[in-house]
């Protein structure tokens, strides 16, 4: 395992091996379930302080797991943060960014020409070492084109979706997303699969959980070790309930969804409990990137004392909701302040499985088991970096993050409505020009201020010690980096889902126009 | 028991009547525990997600007890805050404000000539009917004259201090603020009491828990139903802990003294345990007002997902952290979304005393038992007002709540670097005038908006209905309402704390200057 080389770091590395080791000749091999959630932000739980405490199914499991009140995405934005956590990287080694500007957030919109790359390992191909059969249900975003797609890279079923619910659609001048099971497609939204924009209501949570459930009793009966990656979409916009959760919540249509999506995870785990596997399967739960402040109240989650929302580097953009529960294995009600990101997940879940990670490539992720099992605090001092596009704009070390650099977005794009901090501003912090301060980074103590509203002196003995550690990590990240081929600079009309996989038998194929690529515009 | 009387509180009261008669009847005077904190913010306790989760003590409190979400004090500032809880009446009625400008807050500096009037009854005066003696233990607040000391009104013991815990101060200009034990005062801050400003370190919660510890014990030897207000003040600026508990939390010196305050009330509950009494004594957990940004992020607390803070009527300035204790009678692990308030404690603790309310007055306060003990959801509708000085800036009713008058605090105040609302900006409702919406009040849905950033539509359907019910609540309130003569108008430097009672054992009196009264200047 390759991890950014400071002097502290590689002792962790030496450490990780060794427990790695005692794993493997352990033999067992857990199954794993990732629940990721979408646009939900760290506030939305009720064990996180949502004020109406509608998850009792997420507080119950925090209750019975550890909960990891300092979590991160590895982007603010959904492709990326889902690329980072299923190979381990952060996105600008993977290749989910864009250098056509300096310091944007891009994704896969249908329009995207690009995807994952062939180069890149996921999580369940690696888990395939040791025989586990892994499905995604729910939303992919790595790319939908058929090279792209899911089967194509490590798992052995999909139901659901390559790219966002949006729609609908004029189907002449773009196609509505495909639904997948497996490599074909098997429907539309808006066409065969219902989302209804005025009242809010659509089965798909349902289905997916039901798509959840069949797969772990399938692998149950199998005695296959499996990974489940439960991506459901729930609580991204436009969001959606099933009609027995609409109007249930205190919060409104958000709130419905939050509620289904709990009630999910609950019937979940108490699956496993029911089939008596809980003790050998390990879960965890946490979302993409913070709460989509800019969709508005009734189209956007929370992101509690913390500063903005998706988009953004700030903690309201990348701090997430994150709990881990295996009975008998992580001890119930635990908090764990442990900095930690998505891309860990992959790291933890090859640890967890026996399995040596990649040793030809850098990875972001660390081995989390030490943290999570036996409650150490070797890690307390490894980086998060906050990337945005091509740029480093933050990073944090301990209990401090420094910003070097500053962007919310654009005043143009603030006229014009759409406000990633919407009810906050903090001069100087908020900015909305891109402020460099490379030379004199914004730093804050988490701890004291988790709003990011007061920078240290730069006068004082606190900033200038903190500088010190925190460049030579920056340096040391910096000057190792080798980014991956940028993914997200190419559109083509021509590349929607026209005619994916399958849409013959369904009588679905549309006819693309013809190709014509352009620079794909990210405004933030 | 007189309530605002729109129809549905009418039924209210006639309820309240008969589950009081049952408890009456019953024949049980359980001990009442009151822990009311100062300046303590909804955000501040792990369980309502302060992310650094320092409270093991108040959470636990909450797994066994029930948690109130929508709980709030009766103005956000500490004197009328303090005094409404005691006497169970609004501050505009029980005198704890100002006329002498608009909408503005005043409390009890010691430089005030009024205090809580010989014509409101307070709590401890109504529990001694019933045979409970009283303690308070830390800050009074509500005058420091002798006529208005605690002993004067109801309380058979005091160990604390009448004002904030300011100073030091040269005392040829302005005395030290004494600390009582009793009738008498046996010392002073600063002087006898030590508070380091540099280290923040002072013994003084630990002292407050050895009194209330001590009382508990006492009480309980004598078989003596007791009430025990115990109104520790160390998140207060300037913010001090003990020795042992500075430099431990994640979140400097503020996070040290929660962490105290929470040691202490796991030492509380934990001795009542020992005891065998808890199922014979309710606690009730609160705080004065909301955190108090304006100190900063060393001395100040956090108000979690909700707008600005102490001094304002927004929800970071009137919502509070709330939990009921009470093993055998709570079920444990609940939450209530009830919309509640620090007068209801008068009600309450008199309907658990088995006392009927005093019935020449109007209360504010309703009896939650029926919502504490048996889940109703009777009082749903109940409306919450809420006030700064002598004007109704607004009024919550369910989960609507309607702004008439929205104020943070005047452009000259913030050009001073006084901020009620760091880091947050809502365009129209964070006003830096006194802004007067009571032709077309501004209305959020608290639940789908927590953080009030985003006032209905004036001309939707939802708008008005709310404005309907909203409007025939405030009527009738302001109809009926009969101001109390205001207590906080007049300032004298001579009135200060010179030479209180057993000064001259200690010889610690000094000489007052002469008497030249002013009307105090509350500048917000």
């Amino acid at each position: 395992m390759r991890v950014v080389c400071a002097p502290t770091l590689i002792l962790i590395s030496v450490t990780i091996c060794c427990s790695l080791t005692e794993k493997l000749s352990n033999g067992s091999s857990p199954n794993i379930i990732i629940m990721l959630m979408d646009d939900m932000g760290w506030g939305d739980l009720g064990v996180l302080g949502q004020p109406s405490k509608e998850t009792p199914n997420l507080d119950a499991m925090a209750a019975q797991g550890i909960l990891l009140t300092n979590f991160y995405t590895a982007n603010p934005l959904c492709s990326p943060s889902r690329a980072a956590l299923l190979t381990g990287r952060l996105p600008v080694r993977n290749g989910f960014y864009t250098t056509n500007a300096h310091a944007r957030n891009a994704y896969t919109p249908q329009e995207i020409v690009g995807g994952i790359s062939k180069d890149e390992i996921l999580l369940p191909e690696m888990l395939k070492k040791n025989g586990y059969i892994s499905k995604i249900v729910g939303k992919w975003h790595l790319g939908h084109r058929p090279q792209y797609l899911p089967l194509e890279h490590g798992f052995d079923e999909w139901f659901g979706s390559p790219n966002c619910h949006f729609g609908p659609y004029n189907s002449s001048v773009r196609p509505n997303i495909p639904v997948y099971n497996n490599s074909e497609m098997i429907g539309r939204y808006f066409e065969d699969f219902k989302i209804d924009l005025r009242t809010g209501e659509s089965n798909l949570t349902r289905m997916y959980l039901m798509e959840g459930l069949d797969f772990i009793r399938r692998q149950t009966e199998a005695k296959q070790p499996f990974f489940l990656y439960w991506a459901a979409d729930a609580t991204h916009s436009p969001v959606y309930a099933s009609k027995s959760f609409l109007g249930k919540s205190q919060r409104g249509r958000y709130g419905d969804a939050v509620m289904e999506l709990d009630y999910s995870v609950g019937q979940i785990l108490s699956l496993l409990q029911k089939l008596g596997i809980e003790k050998n399967t390990f879960v965890f739960f946490t979302s993409d990137n913070g709460a989509a402040l800019m969709s508005g109240p009734q189209e956007s989650g929370s992101n509690g004392p913390f500063l903005c929302g998706k988009e953004t580097t700030f903690e309201g953009g990348m701090r997430e909701p994150a709990i881990a529960w295996w009975p008998g294995h992580i001890k119930g009600g635990a908090v764990s302040l442990q900095p930690a990101n998505v891309m860990d997940l992959f790291t933890t879940s090859l640890a967890l499985a026996g399995i040596s990670p990649p040793d030809d490539r850098t990875l972001d992720g660390l081995d989390l088991t030490p943290v999570l099992l036996n409650g150490s605090h070797q890690l307390d001092n490894r980086p998060i970096f906050f990337y945005r596009g091509n740029e480093m704009m933050a990073v944090r070390l301990g209990q401090y993050k420094a910003h070097y650099w500053t962007w919310s977005n654009s005043l143009e794009e603030l006229k014009e409505g759409i406000n990633f901090c919407p009810g906050q501003e903090v001069p100087g912090v908020t900015t909305h020009d891109q402020k460099e301060h490379t030379l004199q980074p914004l730093i804050f103590h988490l701890g004291r201020d988790p709003g990011e509203k007061y920078p240290l002196s730069v006068l004082s003995k606190e900033y200038e010690e903190v500088l010190r550690s925190v460049s030579a990590v920056v340096q040391q990240h910096q000057k190792t980096l080798v980014p991956g081929m940028p993914q997200l600079n190419m559109c083509d009309l021509a590349v929607m889902n026209w005619s994916p996989p399958g849409c013959e038998k369904l009588g679905k194929c549309l006819k693309p126009p013809t190709s014509a690529p352009w620079k794909c515009n990210w405004p933030h």
